[in-house]
């Protein structure tokens, strides 16, 4: 699909032209036992998508949706979210689609607005009452017109530098203790799961769901009911990868290192540099890297 | 945090009461190089969740939103929400919950009644206007109170038979053909990918996101935009599971066969069933087991 060899692909901020996924380079602190070296690595780039939908005549374009996304094919994105959402029945409702502006009227890439075929008012449809299946409207957030880790933090102040520090042998053993309680994963492979651990490694509480933020509201939700928020001296382990909204949960529930077995966001990592949270990844065996504020992680004795 | 043995889950339809994940036993063809047998499988429940929040004085209750999310620790989901939403600033604000009840008046475990706290207006807190972060609000879609494969089904009706008919062979030769694609995953490990073929199994398209639905969206909007709908005759291959969310977009796109490395959701299933999808999961190596509509995978050459 595209002539980028592997080694091209690793500098190069967009693919290609025909595949432009976007990756972003980093320099994390990479931790093996128990001495740790600076490195590189990759990340993919997630950012929030506004799509929003021009008006019959001359109303103004309102925002339909939030979608956070890799950058890259966002037309396909937008025609493909309003076909299963069952807004538009085919090609010939659409007229094309334009880049769109941020608040401050400069163009962005991460706003995208729709104008509908003749005849065709789409803002009608997202209205109307009688809209039988389930549909995601987000309100018009901000975030995606300038910058939605400043929107974010804006929102939540960063967390203080606080009292939690942890071996690099502590956080090595976290998974082992996730998947050990996981007795439903090992049977159906379909969960994602979350738990929340002490500064010793205890696991503290254990969520599973589908929906793998669903799993860290329930340790928060938990949480808040017991009257335990913020959860200053706790640690959130995350089976799979770590998105924007993750982290933007433990940013809320004051939670200041977040950990996981896979890789996390572009995103993810911005909003944790801002938001003072320590940022682990790839949380596997004897080795994870720290992609923000590495001084958390340490061999001293605390 | 259970008693339950492993082999008393198997069984059971909930694992405890302290633990209330459920998972759905289902009878599976699961084919192992060119042979084939019955087998059971385990399934992770998935179930929509509509959050309803009540009214100041004698104001009706409102959709708040609809979660697709595993049963169990309802009410810790909807405080986590609540609060990662911003609408809530701790358990003071909160007065209980109440299960809801379906349209027709019956109760619902998949309708939550949030009740506020005297002195909270939640309904006004999520109507207003300067609400700055990003929000899902769910329009009221009808799938929680009674049946959600019903409601989806009400408006996609299933798919024709149709011709497709796909050799084990090549089908088990799918995801192999995805990865050799998945450049950026093999350096960031951070991407959901989603692959069209044709029956042949040649690979067609391929898009890649930090969201699962992204990826399948983008596919779908790609052929929207090609005039290229329905998608009769191809196969779609997801990297991850497969959820409820993913076989909607797949019956509205028309495309009869769906195929997952990974596991299916309960949900994801009963609706494949009654769209007339031949469902796929645990796609690896020469084995594989098929959940709906069996008779699309065969031996026979066709």
């Amino acid at each position: 699909m595209t002539d980028t060899t592997p080694d091209e692909m690793l500098t190069a901020p967009f693919r290609s032209p025909l595949d432009p996924l976007r990756q972003v380079s980093v320099e994390v602190v990479r931790w093996s036992g128990a001495s740790s070296n600076l490195a590189h690595d990759e990340l993919t780039a997630e950012e929030p998508l506004e799509l929003r939908v021009a008006g019959a005549d001359t109303q103004p374009s309102q925002t339909l949706a939030v979608i956070m996304r890799t950058p890259g094919h966002d037309e396909e994105l937008a025609a493909g979210f309003l076909y299963g959402e069952g807004l538009i029945r085919g090609p010939q409702e659409l007229a094309g689609f334009a880049p769109g502006s941020d608040p401050d009227g400069f163009p962005s890439d991460n706003v995208l607005e729709i104008r509908a075929a003749p005849g065709v008012d789409l803002q009608r449809r997202v209205q109307e009452e009688g809209y039988s299946r389930q549909f995601a409207v987000n309100a018009s957030c901000g975030v995606c017109g300038k910058n939605s880790v400043a929107a974010a933090c804006a929102a939540l102040p960063p967390l203080p530098d606080g009292l939690l520090r942890l071996m690099p042998a502590v956080l090595c053993a976290l998974p082992d203790r996730l998947r050990a309680e996981q007795r439903v994963f090992q049977h159906t492979g379909g969960l994602h799961a979350a738990g929340l651990f002490d500064t010793s490694g205890t696991l503290l509480a254990l969520r599973e769901d589908v929906g793998r933020h669903n799993a860290v509201d329930k340790l928060v939700g938990r949480a808040l009911l017991d009257g335990a928020l913020p959860l200053a001296e706790r640690v959130l382990l995350v089976s799979g990868r770590l998105s924007f909204e993750i982290v933007l949960k433990a940013l809320a529930a004051g939670i200041p290192l977040v950990a996981a077995v896979s890789a996390p966001s572009s995103l993810a990592v911005d909003l944790a540099l801002a938001g003072n949270i320590t940022l682990v990844g790839f949380l596997r065996g004897s080795s994870f890297n720290v992609y923000t504020h590495p001084w958390r992680v340490s061999t001293a004795d605390h």
